[in-house]
């Protein structure tokens, strides 16, 4: 099995696993370029499902796309005060062109708000303007200082949605509506059950008067963000110099929003469901829904017929399934196997002599490696309700991992007892001020406050750090 | 009409008229970066269109997608002679990183071959690893001195196609392959016939052993080089070190191909078909197939809800066909054809009381003007028809357009005659000689070669420059 040697167990080296899985599945790989990485074919038809699902749920809501330049001059950049101090450390600079030094220097987009509010400064006059509901599909750079495959790279692949609406309330509904989007995503396409809230201030874009994430578990009981909706109120639009004419004939702001989600969800689909034996992909999305492996004697020339007909039979009833037939040569089964596992496709077929003299196929499932046999007639035309079954195991393993490491916390002993024992997210009381967000964040290694939660805002309590009243419930937890 | 007001006529100022038409149908705009542009909602939704049609060749012919790094070292962009001297004219350098210069600086990329060769030098070890055959879809920057939009910008769109193969003449049918996917979805999706052949070598891509081009005429009688694929043979291979182990055991460099057709295909569709009223977008890739104006007077609320409740039956009935109703108030009638023209939607519903009163509606066809009437009941299910005989005279009136503009030229004299009349595709007997090519390029202004006919190679003959027997027929022509 030289293809296949084992990677590190989970258990052992959860990083090394990382990166064992994102090479050894050929999701991805480092290129030589500082902080970069290649995506491969598989990593990449990964990607797609998963943008053509996120396309749909964007068109759906109604934003159309548009491509705006990759490089923005410098002065464009610093009109926004909060904007530029937060992004500028991490820019990537253009200064050469065409063999000529540039009058000015241009950055590599880190995010796309400045050149796309100086465009709409031009296009936006009227109420009858709004709302502006765009999207883009793009590459984006930022020079970050520790990189990691998929989940921190200098560039990476991403939706930035940016609206213009009339009202704050408007563009209040749109950064829910879209945070929602991302919930859906993350739930329903990726398995991966998700806690929405609000960033606290510390924590929120560059620029924004307030930012919404989902935060998803991986298995290792880390948060990972995986999706953010920002409002950006009239911050950008006041120094970018857009207004309209109101229904009332005043000249007014518009509303801002921008949210976004990158490649990095590609890391939480590979952290929140893989094991030791590899990726485990959410069936929806799975490039490969169910493979094909044939299992032959030599010397038994009938019953590899059999085998060979009934691997034709199955691939030609497949329809809209995405299924492969594994039909390398000098593969052991086993091999085989390992090879599908590793790179998570959810169901595998097996078809042997030994099954088909009774007509039956094996299947095995991968999220829970669960065996049985289905008649060979009838297992193509079963494969979507056993995909769906597959995506509920997902699903559910990945609810009952985060819903085992959940704890509440009253006190900050309390938090630095759960924390002492494994990672968590520790929900507790929180008052919303700074210096205790610091108590908080500083009461175990590495904590951070992820969000404060929707589903429990308003719940009356006290502060973990100050004790005095506090109505947000924040999530405590370490994170990637 | 003060939203629709007259663009230049295309008689009076060609390059004037095709500003107007990409700025006011809102196809795409300038941006404040030099040479940039922003592609907006209706220009990318055709992008797109042409994306899917393509990509799905792409895929059908066995390539996958992948993504490299946007950012490649100078050594890199260094290893292959012919290529940097090439391309690095036209290079954007990023020097500065995270606040700090760059120890090596970084290309943006104006084409992945040298980054994707660095890593499959990696990937590729033996024959069983080939051949590989994949594609990336990515924005590409060129700093070009004179910039157009769609036709030339610093920055575009993109895919590129790499593959590597054991063999030269595996390579070569590949190369073959994909101009032949290029002339397929010009021809039958842009409704653009193309004169694919062989590029001088003065005109080939820097590095390559030979290059493929699909040349389209413009309806100004003008060339628009529409796609180009590469054979490199073992140019590249060979200088970043990729081997295989043959099936004789011995090492070899494989064969590469590389294939790319960008966003300038906007420009060529524009170009191609436009006329003085706007756009006339081939149905296939219009993001707006059918458009219903309702048209109603007031004072006559019986018709208005009559024709309300065909638009709607129309709308409900349409299927997959691309279709809007233009419900916008207080925009008269003949505002809304006007604005619909500009925009190139192949068909127009007209919903019109009068009409309606004997069940009937008129349509409209883009392309040639003509109207006639249908009825109301049965024209949503026509339109598939009606949208496949729009493609069919889209395309029969720029085949009439080459077939008119197309001249045989035995001497210099007779190809200066034909161009001091008007611009044209000259067929040229010519002998691959570079001083000859100075020669018939020099006969008139701006001339070029545009390429060696593939569907005349071998035809004996005499160069029209030096009179020596010459066996290939090159297409002069003025080209954007």
């Amino acid at each position: 099995m030289a293809d296949e040697k084992a990677i590190t167990r989970k258990s052992e080296d959860f990083d090394r696993w990382y990166t064992d899985v994102v090479r050894r599945a050929e999701l991805a790989d480092y290129a030589p370029v500082r902080g970069c990485m290649v995506i491969r074919p598989y990593g990449y038809a990964l990607w797609e499902r998963i943008q053509r699902a996120l396309d749909d749920m964007i068109k759906r809501t109604g934003h159309e796309n548009m491509y705006f330049p990759l490089l923005i001059p410098e002065s464009f950049l610093q009109k926004e005060a909060e904007h530029v101090e937060g992004f500028a450390p991490e820019v990537a600079w253009v200064t050469h062109g065409g063999q000529r030094e540039l009058e000015e220097r241009l950055a590599i987009r880190p995010t796309s708000e400045t050149i796309i509010c100086s465009m709409f400064a031009e296009w936006i006059h009227s109420y009858r303007d709004l709302p502006v509901l765009i999207n883009q599909w793009a590459n984006i750079v930022r020079w970050e200082k520790r990189t990691r495959l998929f989940l921190r790279t200098t560039e990476f692949l991403w939706q930035e949605g940016h609206t213009f609406h009339e009202t704050r309330a408007e563009a209040e509904e749109e950064v829910d509506r879209m945070l929602d989007c991302y919930r859906e995503l993350a739930e329903e396409w990726l398995c991966l059950p998700v806690i929405p809230g609000r960033k606290t201030d510390a924590e929120k874009f560059a620029g924004a008067e307030y930012t919404l994430a989902i935060e998803a578990m991986m298995s290792d009981g880390w948060a990972l963000q995986a999706g953010t909706s920002h409002f950006l109120g009239q911050n950008f639009t006041r120094a970018y110099g857009i207004s309209f004419t109101d229904r009332d004939n005043a000249q007014q702001h518009p509303y801002q929003t921008s949210w976004g989600l990158s490649t990095r969800i590609i890391g939480g689909v590979i952290m929140g469901h893989g094991d030791d034996a590899g990726l485990v992909l959410p069936p929806r999305v799975a490039p490969v829904q169910a493979v094909v492996v044939p299992v032959v004697r030599s010397g038994d020339p009938e019953g590899t017929a059999a085998v060979d007909e009934t691997c034709r039979r199955i691939e030609s009833a497949a329809g809209e399934v995405r299924l492969r037939v594994d039909r390398r040569d000098g593969i052991r089964p086993g091999e085989k196997y390992a090879h599908w596992e590793l790179r998570g496709v959810p169901l595998r077929i097996t078809v042997g002599a030994r099954d088909l003299a009774t007509g039956r196929v094996t299947v095995t499932r991968r999220v829970d490696g669960e065996s049985w046999t289905e008649p060979a007639d009838g297992v193509a035309a079963r494969l979507p309700e056993l995909l769906e079954e597959a995506h509920r195991r997902t699903r559910a393993r990945a609810d009952r991992t985060l819903g085992e490491r959940s704890v509440e916390a009253r006190t900050l002993d309390d938090l630095r007892r759960a924390f002492a024992e494994r990672p968590v997210f520790a929900n507790v009381p929180f008052c919303e001020r700074r210096a205790c967000e610091e108590t908080i964040t500083g009461a175990a290694h590495a904590l951070t406050i992820r969000v404060l939660r929707r589903d429990r805002s308003g719940e009356p309590g006290r502060c973990i750090a100050c004790g005095e009243p506090a109505s947000e419930v924040a999530v405590v937890a370490r994170a990637y």
